[in-house]
């Protein structure tokens, strides 16, 4: 046993688009020992987490709860449960995450329709209602910060346009969710799945997810309570997956507390102290905190002589994705910050690996000192690596956002 | 904010069978900050975690590693891995859980066979071999340790005949792993599934699962890489589920680390200490404890006046179900238990709701004082709700087990 020795990780500073730190809190939380799933106790944590939930969605849906497993966990559980074999699905998609949705809407048996544009760029909201008029989906699925690209996807002309017509519009906000503002109501989103390990500075491991009547209404003309419960209960329109089966999970989640799994006791634990530290700092407060981080870190990588990548009309305030200079070899760069300095940025994927960095500033990551630590692991590791750039102007640039001496070239 | 106070919920003696307490130095290894999935460190993390699975289920296989989601996900990844439409599965029922892996293969597609016998019994091996001779199925699917009954049903016969006759044979072993011997090379079994909650001493919320070259033929023959990451990857024979897809799983915990899921960094930590913990006691010195303290369970549960419920000769050591006596109402009694001692015991499913209590003494919870507190719990209920019992008696049984001084009447 010798060879197993006891866990001791080294510290790291973690400025990916996830997994980010997590709240020291959240991690405390995670120690308190284990009840049982239907104790009182645990069914009253069950139910704060509920509401809680309900204020980061901002929404009245009745419907907010977590899918145990990690964020495409959500996506998997709200598409297969809504849709069925050779419904239509309508997925544009201007980054990875878009591919995503289309693989799993894809693999449920839909019918997949999808629409790309550039990757660093994002649609007018128009040209996708007028694919949506072409189509004539039951279902629209899209991502709303697409990591891979650091771009965000404007979503109430949308959302408007399919309530008027009953269409269902289904929302990937894993990377956005209490980092910037996300109206579900508002923006008539029918479902909405978000993942624990990027803005809500908890752990990665479970998918919270929130939808209303339109989509119940379905997943009830869908129920099938497994054979080991209830032998008599058929459904020819059942939901494929007994995992993500939502009618039995959002029955788990109700008063008759169904016995479908056993809820991941201390993720929740996890879960709903990282939800309770979000409404003490209060959601306007975090999206404001963000933007200030971003705008700093912003200021940083423009004074160091870096460029940003995409879209700036687009820009997801908690990811910055970053031109790698000519002649740069950027996996290089990340190594030695992550060696020499501790600190972690992402690469990409697909068409625009090896061009662009991504840095994400997250939930718990996302504060003064983590910002101020990647401009200067990024600004030597550069240089280390032979790039030109304006040595000591990063820091000084970021100090200035954070004094409030300046105004920065972004919103 | 107010409403959402500081967590602290109630300390439990837990003696179900799932969750149990988790082992104390797992719930602090929760704590340890997050790192990044691919950081090295991380990577050696999840490497070293294969290693001790191995162990754990006493398997050669290369393949052993846990999918992020309570013990059912492991069940789904696997059944929807191997089987493809209108294969033919048999499934042999002897409780709850054998409803549940047809409910799951009949979810799949597959052409489900299945074979009842009454519960609280388990099957002779030959009756099940003679139905598969009669079903000529592609795969067996069948639960080891049946926590809705107490029962553990023999497999190593099962096993080689499947072997010789080319079947696949799967196994649930979610309730026994690391509480009883479970041989998956020696038993020819192709791929098991557990979960953390019971003898694994760790939080819910992983399931672990093993598999060998025959499972993983076929998982190969059904790789198909998400659009997101390679646009080509085409595959008629596709696994239906994306996020349990095992051909995309493996190659995450391979040396090629496909980007498929971010791991759930804080339930790894957790896992890796528990499974560090059982090879710290040794495999064998674990299975003689769970042994030991059933004993000292069982001889204080007939000293006072209880009979236990099931086929004795395959009772689980983990599991021990009690006859609820006459005229007693066991939801008053467990209830009891918890609001006035802290203690938990399980009700049942089915058929046998109202008429069985379950007791476990699963990983961390199978302990002196917590046996010894759960038989004073229980006698003092059942009394207190007019149950006929032999007071004073169960105490001293038990205590006459752990001094030595007698042969309980089991094993």
């Amino acid at each position: 046993m010798d060879m197993f020795k006891e866990l001791n990780p080294s510290l790291r500073t973690l400025m990916t688009p996830g997994p980010v730190e997590a709240e020291p809190r959240v991690l405390r939380a995670m120690t308190i020992p284990i009840i049982g799933q239907f104790d009182p106790e645990f069914l009253e944590i069950m139910d704060e987490t509920m509401q809680l939930l309900r204020m980061t969605f901002q929404t009245k849906n009745h419907w907010a709860y977590p899918i145990d497993g990690t964020s495409r966990s959500g996506l998997e559980a709200v598409l297969n449960s809504i849709i069925e074999p050779n419904d239509k699905v309508l997925v544009p998609i201007f980054g990875r995450f878009g591919h995503l949705l289309a693989e799993i809407a894809y693999r449920v048996g839909a019918d997949v329709a999808t629409l790309e544009c550039e990757w660093g760029s994002a649609f007018d909201q128009d040209m996708i209602i007028a694919e949506i008029k072409r189509v004539e989906p039951k279902v629209v699925a899209l991502v709303h910060g697409e990591t891979s690209t650091g771009i965000m996807q404007p979503l109430d002309k949308i959302g408007r346009f399919c309530r008027d017509n009953d269409i269902l519009f289904v929302v990937d906000a894993v990377a956005t969710l209490a980092g910037t503002d996300f109206k579900t109501d508002e923006w008539f989103v029918d479902a909405v799945i978000t993942g624990t390990q990027k803005c809500l500075g908890v752990p990665t491991g479970m998918a919270p997810i929130t939808y209303n009547e339109r989509v119940e209404k379905i997943i009830l003309e869908r129920r099938k309570i497994e054979q080991g419960l209830d032998i008599t209960s058929k459904n020819p329109r059942r939901i494929q997956s007994n995992y993500f089966d939502l009618s039995q999970i959002q029955a788990y989640w109700s008063p008759t507390r169904l016995n479908h799994h056993t809820e991941a006791t201390s993720m929740l634990y996890a879960l709903r102290e990282g939800l309770r530290i979000i409404h003490e700092e209060g959601l306007q407060e975090r999206f404001e905190r963000h933007k200030f981080h971003e705008k700093a870190l912003v200021a940083g990588l423009e004074a160091m002589g870096l460029t940003l990548f995409g879209d700036a009309r687009y820009k997801m305030p908690v990811v910055t994705c970053v031109n790698i200079p000519e002649g740069v070899n950027g996996d290089a760069v990340r190594s030695t910050m992550a060696k020499e300095f501790g600190v972690e940025i992402a690469s990409t994927f697909g068409s625009l690996a090896g061009k662009i960095w991504r840095i994400g500033s997250m939930g718990f990551s996302c504060r003064k000192e983590n910002i101020l630590k990647v401009l200067a692991a990024l600004e030597a590791s550069v240089y280390r690596h032979g790039g030109k750039i304006n040595s000591g102007e990063a820091l000084q640039a970021a100090l200035d956002v954070y004094e409030g001496k300046v105004v920065s070239s972004i919103k």
